[in-house]
């Protein structure tokens, strides 16, 4: 939420953000650039000091230029590279374009629809968010302003690869977590197709992360969780799940070399960081581990 | 800094910390514990509503029960399961004994000194935070309240390992990242040791890191940065620095078959996780890639 916080000699403005009613964590911040609400919720852009410009939903914070690269290319390339090049990618959320823009670095890619509830997410990304809207622009690229949960009940297209970039189960996100929505993900998934989702923090959303992989699990031949470093979540350690129709296991089946032959360069993902991404702390994988498929590579990697 | 924060509706206590001016957290508190100033700094601990006991040197944030063993585990198992096994231990710093708690859990340690500068944090540790103060009554353990850096300089002793359980390099600190330091800590380590350090974010410190990892490479024919995810330190990625006098690779020479025959079990480290922890963001490794040693397992683990 964004609030005024008086100070005797130093009037500032910060970006709040609470982890329940635990922890808060404040971004100083230079200027507001947009504050609209929509049907949806609260859209805000604000310039801060320390993390380029930060996009919040309902006073949440959902990218900063600084770190996005981050989550945008987790979300993106450790699936992607996993199994042989895809060709139709669907997104739901991300309204930002970070995710469509890593999709389209991939030149296997000839078609990536967008599904994002809310315009004003769209807009407000386009005027103040250029860093991760450009690629909004791209021919391969249709958006669709609708609900990702309706979507995916109704369309008979068919995907390579979903990608669920979500915010958290909350307000309208709250049926992106649920069974109702995968059954449907997985009939519009091609054979050897793959789901990846947001899968929150294990440190503080444990229960909803056991809740989604249970869901997968009983849906997909494959699930795993995977972790990332977010420097502006609560926390630092962010999963996301991976869920495949076919038996391809994204450690024991992952083609290092296929990255190399890209030629793609990162900010934060590298063959040895997908792999390494897999390797879940002792506490996550005891929450988690009953409901994960083994990894082929377990003999190596356990 | 403990600060009272006054709101409208809603009078609450937080500890509060500042990331430069661009971010701060707060955490929320149910009580204070323990307030002195000793000869070197400032020694709180107080019981927070989400974190359990948080113990603050001077303001910041040391450890918080909630997720000491993640910290304390990583700085520990990593060099302890790389080589053989080690019998002589020295810990700079870490008077509240989490560091020492770990490296007791072998059974090969028969001695293991804590060179501590402040008497106050292990007496304030004593008193309010038995989950990692219980340690230091074991007769393995001798605690010396004295200056590290002049230890080392001074001592005749010899150690098969070395950590350096160290705050940010701020006032007494500073000198443990520095090059005289190290040189004394090589002078001291058995042929085959090793010295472990905390090495701050490769987020926030970046600088901090090069250079530490510049003054090790100059010393020592082994080394390499890995990484673990803090959960109260700001931005939840943060850094060890692995320094070898041998030629020890902490990945290509690890046996993870010696972790699983120790029966020891872990709230976050495994065999992966000590692996994947070498596996730097490829932002991280262009910062630091020039100075540190190559893998001996580039080849499977790049």
């Amino acid at each position: 939420v964004i609030d005024d916080v008086k100070r005797a000699a130093e009037p500032d403005l910060w970006v709040e953000e609470n982890q329940g009613e635990i922890l808060r964590v404040r971004y100083r911040v230079a200027r507001r650039l947009h504050a609209t609400r929509s049907d949806v919720q609260r859209v805000d852009v604000v310039e801060t000091t320390g993390f380029g410009r930060m996009l919040l939903n309902d006073g949440t914070i959902m990218l900063s230029e600084r770190d996005e690269r981050i989550y945008h290319e987790m979300i993106v390339h450790v699936p992607m590279f996993v199994g042989p090049p895809v060709a139709r990618v669907l997104v739901i959320g991300g309204g930002d374009g970070g995710t469509v823009r890593e999709v389209l670095r991939h030149p296997s890619v000839s078609y990536c629809k967008l599904v994002e509830i809310d315009a004003e997410v769209v807009e407000a990304c386009r005027r103040h968010l250029p860093q991760t809207a450009a690629a909004l622009d791209d021919p391969r690229v249709e958006i669709s302003i609708e609900d990702g949960v309706s979507y995916v009940a109704e369309t008979t297209e068919r995907y390579d690869l979903v990608i669920v970039d979500s915010g958290d189960p909350v307000g309208p996100a709250v049926p992106l977590f649920g069974a109702e929505f995968y059954r449907n993900v997985e009939r519009i998934l091609s054979d050897e197709g793959i789901v990846v989702s947001q899968a929150e923090s294990p440190f503080y959303e444990a229960s909803t992360q056991i809740e989604l992989v249970k869901v997968l699990g009983a849906l997909f031949r494959r699930v795993r969780i995977y972790n990332y470093s977010n420097l502006t979540y609560p926390g630092g350690l962010w999963s996301f799940s991976f869920a495949g129709k076919g038996d391809r296991c994204p450690v024991g089946d992952f083609d290092a070399a296929r990255v190399e032959r890209s030629r793609m360069s990162f900010h934060y993902y590298s063959p040895a960081v997908h792999r390494a991404a897999f390797a879940l702390p002792a506490f996550q994988l005891e929450q988690l581990g009953p409901h994960l498929t083994p990894l082929k590579a377990e003999g190596v990697f356990r």
